[in-house]
């Protein structure tokens, strides 16, 4: 008897990847009808995009598990009809595309490239910026990218504080924790990377308030979620120079529209929600191991903790 | 009796050199007389900058090393006066430095930053790069910075490929040598760095030929010296289009004057010599552990090789 695993998420997803589930499935021995349209009480496994048009889980009475093909899980975490386990896409390649960003986005503040790129004009500017060693960073989140993207940042001589709401231990980065540990990590981010979930605790985390808690002229960069921020703050604080410059690559509202003022801001730049990218081949190998864990009844990979909304 | 040592550089370096050398020379124990007029005859070692106005070296009859400032010892190596050991500058925080002006410069093309540096125009550009495993990087020349930066791309997940004259062996570098193997290292490389030494065998080794042994839209970074390209050859493939961009550091003359067809071609990134700079503290404790070698009769860290040039 084939596992029924129901696809649900927008058409165009469909496409990019029904083949690379089925070499995945395939891969991993699994007998598999992948379909999008399977009767409710049948199916054993929903691979799930939170923009699909499926939102009543209630019919669902056998599924063992909903899969989500990304790594944000709201839009789906609050659901209430959702009693069975969900399971956030934590996709390798997806970590990796977010350590190249972050790592080649810090690098171009620490460097200063944009002025180079930015004033091909004859004019020889000979400012060398110190070392990776005399540039702290703080990232605040410790979930699996920015552990990665702590890591990445401290091979390359960076020192690396990284801050969670419970407290963390990893290597090659001063962990803190809670609200003191919050404005000591602030304090002294001359670059500060966000990489926390978006939950009510964590809305609007960089506010008036913590933003003037950083150094003069510090650097902001957000791969994370756009609520992070209190935009309005953030443009005071630019405007200010209190922040010396904003990376975004998130937003409330995506597309950033054309008319947003961060787009016009000589000291933002607005990156399209590029920094992690699942790539199919890789998440779809995520998807498939998950599938023989449930089938072999052993606990899922990545199950999300619904108190905590992550 | 103090050991004397002669500064032999511009006036603008004895200022900034001073303080620090006389610190190390301190932190290392050594009693030195450091000035920048002392009678020839009497001079133990020379700190030395090829362009100094000491160009005879002649009536240094007792100067046990002429301990150069710098990496690059074109200026000096080719000098027949000189019959002292001569030892490079290998200064850790140099290399920092150049490392991590190389990963900067590499993920920035890999990532294709510019693209959203240069057009903060209100469009959406959403144009996802491949994972760095998925972009071969070649590195020409496999000495200290060669193989410093390799491994810091090699840690980000690029395939790194190097190439020296004499078959070398560095961890997670691909490491290639001698003509075929040069062949080899530029068809593959998506992104191109040089680090060679400047040497009659090394000069325009980016030329119409070897460029045109390179995927089409390849990237050139050039941190190491001027003259391994053939300017004019580099220009023409950039506008057929060959070559996809160029950064460079390094020029035959500096500043690049504000003519150079450089400045003014969109394929290209000029940046005023600052990929790797010596810094100060750094190097001065280098200068002081070789000076304590000499004074206790041990061979001399980082000497040139006088035949082959560097």
């Amino acid at each position: 008897m084939p596992v029924n695993v129901l696809f649900a998420a927008s058409p165009d997803r469909w496409t990019t990847y029904e083949t690379p589930l089925k070499r995945a499935f395939s891969e991993a021995a699994l007998d598999v009808n992948l379909a999008t349209d399977i009767v409710p009480e049948q199916v054993d496994y929903i691979v799930y995009a939170p923009n699909s048009d499926l939102q009543d889980f209630t019919p669902y009475t056998r599924t063992k598990a909903v899969l989500n093909l990304w790594a944000g899980v709201e839009g789906i975490v609050d659901n209430p009809t959702l009693t069975q386990p969900l399971a956030r896409m934590v996709d390798n390649g997806l970590t990796r595309g977010m350590v190249e960003w972050v790592t080649g986005h810090t690098l171009r503040h620490h460097l200063n490239t944009d002025l180079h790129v930015l004033n091909q004009d004859g004019v020889w500017r000979k400012e060398v910026p110190p070392l990776a060693c005399d540039r702290p960073v703080t990232i605040l989140g410790l979930g699996t990218l920015g552990q990665a993207c702590g890591e990445s940042l401290a091979n390359l001589g960076f020192p690396v504080t990284g801050w969670s709401r419970s407290q963390k231990d990893a290597p090659g980065i001063t962990c803190l924790s809670g609200e003191t540990g919050l404005q000591k990590a602030l304090s002294t981010a001359q670059i500060l990377i966000l990489l926390l979930p978006h939950t009510p605790d964590t809305e609007n985390v960089l506010n008036a308030e913590t933003l003037a808690q950083m150094p003069k002229g510090a650097i902001i960069i957000n791969p994370g979620r756009g609520p992070l921020i209190d935009d309005e703050a953030l443009l005071k604080a630019l405007d200010t120079e209190q922040i010396g410059h904003a990376t975004l690559d998130v937003f409330r509202t995506e597309p950033l529209p054309a008319s947003h003022p961060y787009w016009a801001h000589p000291r933002v730049t607005v990156t399209p929600h590029i920094a992690s990218e699942t790539r199919p081949a890789s998440a779809s190998r995520v998807i498939a191991e998950n599938i023989r864990r449930g089938e072999a009844g052993k606990p899922f990979l990545h199950l999300v903790n619904r108190d905590l909304g992550y």
